[in-house]
Parts: C-alpha cells; structure tokens; sequence
C-alpha cells in the first residue's frame, strides 16, 4: 500500500508515525511545501519574544531523523499542486527546481492546515506578517533585529494576537493591537474578556476596539479606520485563519456547511481514497451536531493518529469537537470550552449561567490565586454546554475538568460529585469545581433563582430594588449606583427594612448573596441573587 | 424541627450551615469538644512549618460568626458523651465546668471524626504527639519553641506523616521518619512510591523501614526495633487514624464491613434519624462497592452538604468514594485515585498496567517538569480502576481529569480522545493524560503487548532476551544487566542480529521501546514492550 500525505506537521506526521507503526510495509511519503516538517508551531509566538531561545528547540523532527525512525520519505520544500482522483495521482512541484512530477497513491491524507486570513489593511498597502510557520518567524525577528523596531501592530485579538503581543512587549516592542470588533478575544462573552483587557492595558498595550488598519501612511506608520496614526515598524496579522482548500477544490471533495473540507467520522473525504485531518477539516461540533471549525493542535495530532488507523484497517469514530483551548497573557490563563453565551443566545438554545470567583486553593494555605469561572449549562437537560475561565494557576486544571466532564456528558450538578485531589496547596476541600456544581444544583433545583448582570438594568427599571449584602466597608469601596446596603449578618434583623417589592440581592461574587437569598426567600419575599456579585457586574458593565 | 450535629468541623459544619441554607425555621445545635470549630484540619502541618504563619488563619469560623450569620448554636468545650435512640436526646457535659446536661433531637448528625491511632511505641513510654487538631499543633510548636528542640522522630509515612516531616525539616529539626512496613507511603506501589523515599534522602530525613519505635531509652532518644537509637526530642505519632467509633457504638448502631459507623446512600445510620458523615462512616468503594474508609476533607464536606438535604426532604444518593488523595513532599507532588496494583493483585482482579513518564508541557517551552504515571486497568472492560502520579507541576491536573474520567466510567482507550487545553506552557499537543490512552489503547487492542518490571527476571529465567533499544550513549550510562544494545533507529537493518527467541525490548521511558516492539513484531519477531522502561525498572528494583 502506498500512502501519500500532504503537509508534514501536526496532523500528517501524526498519521504518517501511527501509519509506520501499524504496517511497517506500507510506502509512506510526505509532501511539505516548506522547508521544516514536525515543528512546533505553538512555539513560534514564544521564539519570536525568546521565551524559548534556541530555535532549533522548535524543531522536533527532521527528514532524516523521520527516515532513520520510521522509515518515512519526507520530502520538504516540494508542494503538492494538484489531485487526480480518477489516476490516483498528485503533481508535485520540487520548490527549489520548479520541476513538476507525478505520484500516484493507494491512499491519500489531506493535512495542509489552515492560511492565515490576509487583506486585514483596507487599501493593501500595508506590508503585514503573518505568524504561522518557521519562515515568518525567522521574518519576524529579522526585521525585529535589523530595524532594532521598537513598535508593532497587531491586528486580531484572538489566540494567536496575544501571544504574539505578549511575546513583542516581552522583546521590549511598544505594540497597538487593533481588533475589529468592541471586544478583545471573542471566543469569551464580554464580562469575562474584560479582566484580559485590562491585562493588556496594565501592560502597557495599546488597545483599539473597534477599528481596523486602513493603510500606512508612512513608512513605519499605520492609519487606523478612526483615523488616528500608530507607529508600527512591523505589522503582524492575526485576523484569522481559514482551512487551506486548494487542493480539495479542485480536486471536487465535498466542502463541509462552515467552509472546512467535510470528512466522515473516520476522516474519509468524499473520495473514499482520499482522508484529510487537522486545521483543514470540518469537525463535529459536540454541543449540536453542527459543521465545526476547530483550528487545535491537540485535534489534529488525535485526528492525525486516527486516520492511521483507518486506514491501516481498524477505523474508529471521532468523537465531537468541544473546542477546548487555552491562552496565557501576560500571567493571566483564559480558557474555554464549549460554547459561550453569546453563541447560545444567537442560537436561541435555552440554558443557565453561572459565574464564580474562586481560588485556586485553600486561603489558608499562602500564595492562593484567584480566578473567575463561567458555566453554560442546558436548561432542560442540566448538561454542560460551555466554560470560561480567566485568572491565575489552577486555570488549566479547571478547564481541563470541565471539558472532561462535558465530553463524558455529566450534568452540570454532578460537577458536585466530583471527588477531586484536595490538600491545602493545591484545591480546595470543596475544589471550585464543586463550588460551580453547587451553584448550578441550587438552579436546577429551583434553590436560587439569578440574575445576570445585563438584565440588571431591566429588572430594576421594571421595580426590582437592589440590596447589597456585603459589609459597609465593602459597600463604601465601591458600589453599584443605588443599591441599599444591609450586610448578610444583619439581614435577619433588619428584613421589615426592605421592600416588599422583588428584591435583587448581591455580594462580592455570590456566595453570600445566595445565603442572602436563602434567608431572604424564606422570610417571604420574591428574591434574585446577582449572578457572580459585584465582580461579575462590575467586570460587564466596564 | 431540632437537630443536633455533634462534631463543628468539616463534615458537621458543612452540614449545618446547609441546614440553615434549607430551613431557616430549624433549631440547629452544633456540640464540639474541642475549643475550635470550622478549622482548617489540612493546614495544621503548615502551621507547625511556618508556611502558614498566622494562626488565625487556620480558624475559618468561630462560634460568634456562625451564629450571626447562620444562627447556629455552636458549644464548644461540650462533648456529647450518650445517645438516648429511644427517647431522642444527647448527653452532653460541658468540658470547662463538668456539668453534663441533655438535649432532645429530631434529627441527629454524628460528625465526631476519626482518632489517631495510638500506642505506636511498644513499651508506652514515649510520650508522642499527634497532629489532629488546634491544641495538638500548639502543644507541638510549644515543644519545638521551648526546647529549641533540633530532632524529631515521625511515625508513619502516609499523608500526615509526609506533612509532618516536610514541616519539621522546614524548622531545621533533624527528622527521622519510621516505617513499619518496606514501603514508604503505601497507598503507591513500590515503583511509584521510590521517588518519593529517594527525595525525603534527599532533604536529609533519616528513613527507617520495616521498623517500629520501641522505647524511650533516655530523654529525648528513642531506641528502634532493629536496637538503633536516634535523637527525638519530639515524636509524632502519624500512624494513622481509625473512625472514632465511642458514641455510635454504644448507642448500637451498625458498624460496617471495615470499622466505619455503617451509613446509606442518604447518610441516614441504621437508625433513620441519625445520620452521620465523615471520617467516622463507611464509604461505598467506587471498583467494588465494598465498604471503604477514606478520610478526606472533600467527602466530609460533600457528605456534609448531602446530609443536611437528607434531613431537609431532599435526600440525594452518594456517589461511591474514589479515594482520590494528594500530598506534596519537598516540592514532589504525590497523588492517587482508586486501587493501586497490590490491592488489584490480592483481591485476584484481572488488570492491565500501563506507566508513563511525560512532561507536565511542551518540552520545547522551558521549565517542563517530568512526572510519572501508572494506570490500573480492567482488563475485561477497559475501565479504569485506579492511578498514580509522583512528580513536579501537574500532578494535580492529571490525577483530576483521570478522576473525572474514573468517575464517570470512561474506559482507559477513552483516555485518547478527551480534548484537553493545550498551549506549549500549560499541557502538550498529545496531553499526557491522551499519551497514557495511546498506551492503554494499544493493549486493549492488542497493538503491544507489554511486561512489568517485576515480570522481567522471571521471562528472563524461561529464555527471554532483553533488548535496550536507547543509544549507545543512554546504555553505557546505566543499563539493565545483560540487555544487548540495538538502538531504535538501527533496528530494522540490524534486526539479523537478534536471536529467534521471545524478546523484551525497552527504551528510557516505554515510548521507544513501543515503536521498537511494533517494528519487530512485524518483522516475526515475539516482542513485549518493559512498561515504563529503564525508569520504571530503575524504580521498582532500587
Ligand atoms: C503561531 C501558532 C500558535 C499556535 N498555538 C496553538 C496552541 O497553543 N494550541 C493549539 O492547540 N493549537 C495552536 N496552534 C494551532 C495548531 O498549530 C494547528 O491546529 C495544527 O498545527 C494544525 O495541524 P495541521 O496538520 O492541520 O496543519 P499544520 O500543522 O499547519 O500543517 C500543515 C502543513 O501543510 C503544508 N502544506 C499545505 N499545503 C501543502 C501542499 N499543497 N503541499 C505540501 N505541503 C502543504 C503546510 O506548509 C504546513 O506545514 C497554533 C498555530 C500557530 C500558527
Ligand atoms: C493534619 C491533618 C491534615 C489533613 N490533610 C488533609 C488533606 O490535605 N486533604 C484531605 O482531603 N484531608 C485531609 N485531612 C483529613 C480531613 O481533615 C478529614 O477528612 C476531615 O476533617 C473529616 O471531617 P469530619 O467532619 O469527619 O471530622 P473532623 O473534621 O475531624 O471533625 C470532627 C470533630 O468532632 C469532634 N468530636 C468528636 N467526638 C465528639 C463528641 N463526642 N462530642 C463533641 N465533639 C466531638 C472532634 O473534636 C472534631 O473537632 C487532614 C487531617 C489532618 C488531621
Ligand atoms: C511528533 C510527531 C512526529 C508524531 O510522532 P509520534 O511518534 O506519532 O508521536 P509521539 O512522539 O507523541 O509518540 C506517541 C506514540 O508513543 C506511544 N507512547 C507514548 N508514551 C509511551 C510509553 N510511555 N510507553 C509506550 N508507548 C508510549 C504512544 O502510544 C504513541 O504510539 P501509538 O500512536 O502507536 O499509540 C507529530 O505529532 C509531529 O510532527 N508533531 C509536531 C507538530 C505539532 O504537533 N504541532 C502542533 C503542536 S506545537
Ligand atoms: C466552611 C464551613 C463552615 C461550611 O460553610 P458553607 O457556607 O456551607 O460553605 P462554603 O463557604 O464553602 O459555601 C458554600 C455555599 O456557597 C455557595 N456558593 C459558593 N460560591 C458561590 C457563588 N459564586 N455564587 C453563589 N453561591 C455560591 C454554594 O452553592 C454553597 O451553598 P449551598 O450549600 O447552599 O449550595 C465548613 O465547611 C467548615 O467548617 N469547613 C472548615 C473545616 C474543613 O472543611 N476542614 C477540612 C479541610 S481543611
């Protein structure tokens, strides 16, 4: 059997090192049109503000080293340019001859990627790096060097745009980062984007919502759509990437409904011959079934190795995409999985929200950080749809518990159950996950009912009076406008000074609200506990 | 409604606050005996080493805030020393003043705790301190401030002892730490648990093996059951803890299996209006749904909750105990869940075993941290029957997700399809925890087939020959006696050299050593892959 795979990195040489291992007969070759194949792309960013300073760290394998090994042909600097389905053969082109030849396949494995979006300046007359391979980190850092640059723009706030912000002010690179959108990072809502903004601002980032690059107007000067002017020796674009279709287009493979090449759950295009896997496919979407367009190293490398197997002859079904990630800026961790708010709205799909604060573990036990945690969960069902978390250490760990607990479909109130590590360096004896699995049980069981902060100024405007349970002193720090102040402890004592009107009642970030409430509910009156507390409020209405 | 709960730190404390969260119309008394309520049991070893600083901290409530904001009535000083079952009252005497008085209850909740076991020198002449409680550790710091004390023997190499000792040697006090049986902290195998004997040597703490303390020859020496003697101006008696038992038996309720007060799935005791939570009570054990006795602080508190729901109309059924547990020790973080392979092997449960050794991230992004991980698998379900993980940062991450994972039945293949949060500082693209599926995957489906350490010299014995498959350079700097070297990327053109007998090939880790075993079976070749590799071999035979 002959095997041929287009794009030697994270999903090819994944499939290419299974393959080997599975038949050690098979002809396994890899085509890469650029000139490394196995690196480590999720490293670039952090070269580039030499965090990690041997670039040779970035590269994991060589042609060689995958042929002494493996036994596989790599053959790099050699593009593939065209699919014949009905000869079961590529063209390829050698980069470095222009020569073109042909090789025929028993099978095929698309695993080209993603490009980069481009045009992000409006008149094109910007010259913008992207930062996606080893070639446009080794650009980066030579304009870096040689012009000694001491400023940058990067456009898009997304994964890849803060990374690279962090990485060029770690460099000592005053940047703009210039999203289109009035929110940074959109695959959070925007009450959990904000401390990432805010991050970026302490640090000295300059931060434009809303606007877009228009054109340079002068050399190391960029106009933005508002028509201010930034200094930007360099121009980094981040906007985005889209699944690289070249080759599946013109050869005819089916394109899945979000713009990725469809695949079946065994990575089989199509073309029953023809398998593809990575940033270029179309996944499932776990929350609805629904075409996906998840762009992850971890997917790639698992759809990667799966592939192998089909081919080799023991397929398995992929499981759905959650979309999990994680991004570290300037010591904060943010990450997610599932769905946001904003894309449960959009979609009309019903569901419950709740915002915590916690720790990463014990106060007692010195060092503890904080961290703010957001869950999705379906109204009906009590299953998870989504999390969001953004703070300090323990943020990985939580996420990673949350997605492991969407995938194995626990509800939301089984988050209760989870029997996790707990000593006092580490957790807590009730770990935040199970302090987010109480709050949501207290919602599925009708034992709190809540009130997020944009539906605030409704409730109020519709009668609705806002008590604020926290201490005096906490009260005079800082407050939202209006809100009486009856601390929990004295809330027994003093209810017939409250109306009898439905009551909002709010903490610093809901735990005392809800004990508020409790109280408040069974004393007779009609009670909503602000959800997430003045933290939550505070960070949405910034 | 009346209830008692006897007992005001983690479970019965969780238990009433609860209560009052459900019923704010309840008469809830809480009867401690010690001084101290709600306190923070786990940090107490932190305390006595200074990294807790401030004693307060370890009080997280007192009597006064309990009752302001959850109108408990908290008694300190008073040990509850009867149950009346038929008449419904608690005797209870007042520890300052004697005086003994009774109280009727609707409902009762026994959450007095586990005692330490004592008598832990064989004469009973050494005075020995234990570590459970507020006094205990003012008696210990007292002992250590007055005398300037420079030696202390611990006894007892679990949790608490490992504590201890950290914490002692973080004073500057010269510890020595006995051990009855031949393995440091037995909830780990042999393998599993050599790291951690290999770092308290280290940090200079005298181990002491397979040895019991037995006298006191002199004031501050004690004299071991090998005839040594070593320096104790303090002892501590880490021994372990047993369900404190005083109460529920004489008032005849049902014991369980293992010594635990014997509870149902709503923590209702046999007799239904006594409940009872905590260290005290028997769990259901999540393998085999025996009887098991796990004290830990998050079922105490989960349990805790769930009683006060029990006894409020909206009972839950527990979920079993999986026994997942943590400790650090001189910056090693030491972490488990569910059954090691001793209690697999003696309960004759058929299982596979897989080892790893990866990195808590991406090893081209500096400051990766290894760690080792031993997977217990069913070997007629693929279930996940347990784990262990000895290393730096990220222990705690994966011992979560593989609880989770426990937790909610995924099998040990599902392992390679969680969607983990990957960026190069936080995890890497194939998570360790998807890296250990790849292993399990690979025996469940027949793609290795593997030996354990403690299997070699036996395969050895009947004609096995052992292959190194690691560089000439790793061989010669330490291999297993008598293994040929041919190195992994030679194999295939030297595989002539190989006898026609069964093979054991094994690299560093396992990693190798598998690709190894694929390419050899596939050559004809029978090959079993060493689990874990030299490291694990190293370990289990040190
Ligand atoms: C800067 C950066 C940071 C990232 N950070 C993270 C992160 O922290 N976490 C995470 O999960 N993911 C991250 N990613 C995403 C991750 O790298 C991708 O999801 C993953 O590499 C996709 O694998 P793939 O095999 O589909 O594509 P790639 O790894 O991009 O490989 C595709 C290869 O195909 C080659 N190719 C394309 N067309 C042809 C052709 N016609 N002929 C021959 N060769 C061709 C390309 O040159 C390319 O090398 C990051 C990506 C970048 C760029
Ligand atoms: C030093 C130490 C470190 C620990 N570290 C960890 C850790 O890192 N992680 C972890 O998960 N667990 C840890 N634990 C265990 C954890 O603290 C216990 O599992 C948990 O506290 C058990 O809760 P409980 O309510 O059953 O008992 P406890 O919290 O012990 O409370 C029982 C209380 O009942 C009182 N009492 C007993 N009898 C009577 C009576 N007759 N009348 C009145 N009062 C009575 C006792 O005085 C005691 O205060 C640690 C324990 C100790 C001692
Ligand atoms: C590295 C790369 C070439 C793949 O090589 P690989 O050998 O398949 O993958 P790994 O090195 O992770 O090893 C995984 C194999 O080792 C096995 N393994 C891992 N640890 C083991 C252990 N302790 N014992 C036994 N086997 C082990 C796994 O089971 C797996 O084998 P399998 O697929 O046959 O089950 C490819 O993923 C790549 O090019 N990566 C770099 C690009 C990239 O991922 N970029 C995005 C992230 S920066
Ligand atoms: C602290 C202690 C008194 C329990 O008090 P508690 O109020 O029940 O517990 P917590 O402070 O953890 O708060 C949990 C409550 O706040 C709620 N909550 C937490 N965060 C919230 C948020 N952001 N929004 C709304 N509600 C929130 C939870 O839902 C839960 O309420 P519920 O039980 O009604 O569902 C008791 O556990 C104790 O004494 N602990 C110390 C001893 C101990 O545990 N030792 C061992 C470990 S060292």
């Amino acid at each position: 059997m002959k095997i041929i795979i287009v794009g030697g990195v994270a999903g090819g040489m994944s499939a290419a090192t299974r393959l080997r291992r599975l038949d050690e007969a098979a002809e396994i070759i890899v085509f890469e049109r650029g000139h490394y194949v196995s690196f480590a792309n999720c490293g670039l960013p952090y070269f580039v503000g030499g965090v990690i300073r041997d670039r040779d760290d970035l590269l994991l394998q060589t042609p060689e080293s995958l042929g002494s090994r493996f036994g596989l042909d790599v053959r790099i600097d050699t593009e593939v340019v065209r699919i014949d389905r009905v000869a079961q053969t590529v063209s390829v082109r050698n980069l470095l001859t222009g020569a073109e030849t042909v090789e025929g396949y028993d099978r095929l494995v698309l695993a080209a990627g993603a490009t980069a979006r481009s045009g992000a300046s409006e008149d094109g007359t910007i010259p913008t790096h992207t930062l996606r391979t080893v070639d446009d980190v080794d650009h980066i850092t030579a304009v870096l060097a040689s012009k000694g640059a001491a400023s940058a723009v990067v456009i898009g706030g997304g994964f890849i745009g803060l990374e690279a912000v962090e990485n060029l002010v770690l460099r000592g690179v005053h940047v703009t980062l210039v999203q289109r959108g009035p929110q940074i990072f959109t695959p959070l809502d925007a009450e959990m984007a904000a401390p990432v903004l805010d991050r970026l601002r302490e640090r000295g980032v300059d931060v434009r919502l809303s606007t877009t690059v228009s054109s340079a107007s002068a050399p190391g000067v960029v106009t933005l759509s508002d028509g201010t002017t930034v200094p930007a020796d360099l121009v980094i674009d981040a906007s985005g990437v889209r699944p690289d279709l070249t080759l599946a287009e013109r050869a005819g493979l089916r394109i899945g409904e979000n713009g990725g090449i469809w695949v079946d759950g065994t990575q089989a295009t199509s073309d029953p011959l023809i398998f593809a896997v990575g940033d270029g496919v179309e996944k499932t979407d776990a929350v609805d079934g629904s075409g996906a367009l998840v762009t992850m190293a971890g997917l790639a490398n698992r759809h990667g190795r799966s592939v192998a197997d089909s081919i080799a002859g023991t397929p398995e079904q992929a499981t759905p995409a959650l979309g999990t990630g994680i991004v570290g800026i300037f010591g904060l961790t943010v990450a997610l999985v599932g769905w946001n708010e904003k894309r449960l709205v959009a979609a009309g799909r019903a569901h419950r929200i709740a915002h915590t604060h916690p720790a990463n573990h014990a106060g007692y036990y010195p060092g503890a950080q904080g961290m703010s945690i957001k869950l999705l969960i379906d109204a009906e069902t009590d299953a998870i749809l989504g999390a969001q978390i953004v703070g300090g250490a323990g943020v990985d760990k939580r996420i990673d518990v949350l997605a492991v607990a969407m995938a194995a479909g626990l509800s939301a109130s089984a988050l209760t159950r989870l029997e996790l590590a707990y000593a006092p360096q580490y957790a807590s004896a009730k770990d935040p996950i199970n302090q987010l699995g109480y709050v949501a049980d207290n919602l599925a069981q009708g034992a709190s009912q809540s009130l997020q902060w944009h539906e605030l100024d409704a409730a109020r405007t519709n009668g609705a009076v806002l008590v604020d349970v926290r201490s005096a002193g906490e009260f005079a720090a800082g407050s939202i406008p209006g809100a009486l102040n009856v601390s929990l402890d004295d809330l027994r004592a003093r209810q017939d000074e409250l109306p009898r009107v439905p009551l909002i009642v709010h903490c610093q970030v809901g735990q005392r609200g809800h004990t508020a409430a409790r109280i408040l509910t069974q004393h007779g009156f009609d009670v909503r506990n602000l959800d997430g507390g003045y933290r939550t409020w505070l960070a949405g209405t910034s």
